[in-house]
């Protein structure tokens, strides 16, 4: 990596890296599933492992030839050691539930992370949509066959008039579980099961606010750049910036933040 | 209308139905909700609910010009008698918290009931996907871009292996939610927020089992045909046949309609 880091040239290949994902994916979408399928236990095919696993695959295969120097966080294989202190955070699969019940809101994620652990790009992608959520410093666009349209978060004044997100209320513990409630209760709309796909649509400005915690480094750091190239905000649920994992807080306005934050501080972790 | 009912005329129709659905809706999907624009509360626009009604009136023309002497029961604009016993049913934004979320799970619902008050064909309509779930006598098929594929329910053989969905716990009744806890604490994998989609994916054999409450004539007259006609099965909290509202229980397979009519049948109202 040259020190001067050139975010347009890093977008062409997480859009390389989106595209061979994709063609590894494809196969497996939408694929009878390993219930349907009697043959022994070992031989059993799991269309979404197998989704998962060649298109990690692949976008090694993609970082490896075209920038030796960086390392590689993926869900499915681990940690590859980076030469140059940067590195690419990998999730080919996000929403499994989702991808096995055969809907069309699990995404690809993919982010650099810079020296100093910040991921400073990130790509939310959703091919059978054909939607590709960009995120870069200052900046996030939304790139389909029509080109590149720029992606702004609402102006949401307050939770009363938000639309939110949480992918799964039943993994919540007791106190983040009332937070949750406090927020649903108040909220205009809840929306559960989506995964990154929420923050994608909170960049779009349809969705205003999405609460979740457990999250790992290839869960969140695509995440991050999408939402705040959108003018969004991102925190844990403290208040401080996001981390790379954990609990994470994302809202459209500073207004929203305010007021989720009251309700989830008591559960920050 | 004839008494010899042709189920290729009638879902040709239902097509054009559903094309000029999405010609009203498209132009305000995504496009920004309510409390962004601060006009006089008189002068609000509320996107989805621009969207329902500009989408039945299209749809209205189009009977009326065809069909004059079939009814129309619509979500937005009530019954219009019928001069021949047949009538359409007409949802034309069925999950609209899915569509100011900006989220591509809302569907346009369409169905032909018969005289004797039978829906004999549906349509359940996904046109930012281009997907479009046809239902008839013995048959169902997705319709695509790339033309017509059979639909065909999965042969998952119990609740435990299951993948599971419903639009909304927290508006079930308190026996309902301890139905529903009882499906969801045994299934494989549970989904929300999915509106008639969920049916869609049971026939198309990702999705195993559906269980909601509270429908309509519109909500449900389009899902029956598509369900049966990929081979699944559809009946209410009791077990007996499904009828045109309240709840609905559809399953892909005899033995899970089996395993989930011991939890739900003491909900049955």
């Amino acid at each position: 990596m040259t020190p001067d880091f050139s975010p347009e040239d890093e977008l062409a290949l997480a859009g390389r890296l989106a595209d061979a994902a994709w063609s590894a994916i494809r196969p497996h979408f939408r694929e009878l599933s390993s219930v349907d399928n009697k043959g022994a236990p070992g031989a059993r095919y799991d269309p979404v492992t197998e989704a998962d696993r060649a298109a990690e695959r692949a976008m090694r295969a993609v970082i490896e030839a075209e920038r030796p120097h960086h390392g590689i966080t993926g869900e499915e294989y681990g940690e590859t050691a980076s030469a140059s202190g940067w590195r690419w955070l990998l999730d080919p699969v996000d929403g499994t539930r989702a991808f096995v019940a055969g809907l069309p809101v699990w995404t690809t994620l993919i982010a650099l992370v810079d020296p100093e652990d910040r991921p400073v790009l990130g790509v939310i992608d959703q091919p059978v949509l054909g939607e590709r959520y960009l995120g870069w410093p200052g900046g996030a666009a939304l790139e389909t066959a029509s080109g590149r349209t720029p992606l702004k978060a609402s102006a949401c004044p307050s939770l009363a008039d938000a639309v939110i997100a949480t992918t799964d209320p039943y993994i919540l513990t007791d106190p983040e579980h009332r937070a949750w409630t406090g927020l649903r209760s108040t909220a205009r709309i809840a929306r559960y099961g989506l995964d990154a796909y929420a923050y994608a649509r909170l960049a779009g400005g349809t969705l205003d606010l999405v609460a979740e915690t457990g999250l790992k480094p290839w869960d969140v750091g695509a995440l991050i750049p999408v939402v705040t190239g959108a003018g969004g905000l991102a925190t844990d649920w403290a208040g401080n910036p996001a981390r790379l994992g954990g609990q994470i807080l994302c809202t459209a306005s500073e207004a929203l933040l305010e007021d989720a934050l009251r309700l989830v501080k008591p559960a920050a972790s």
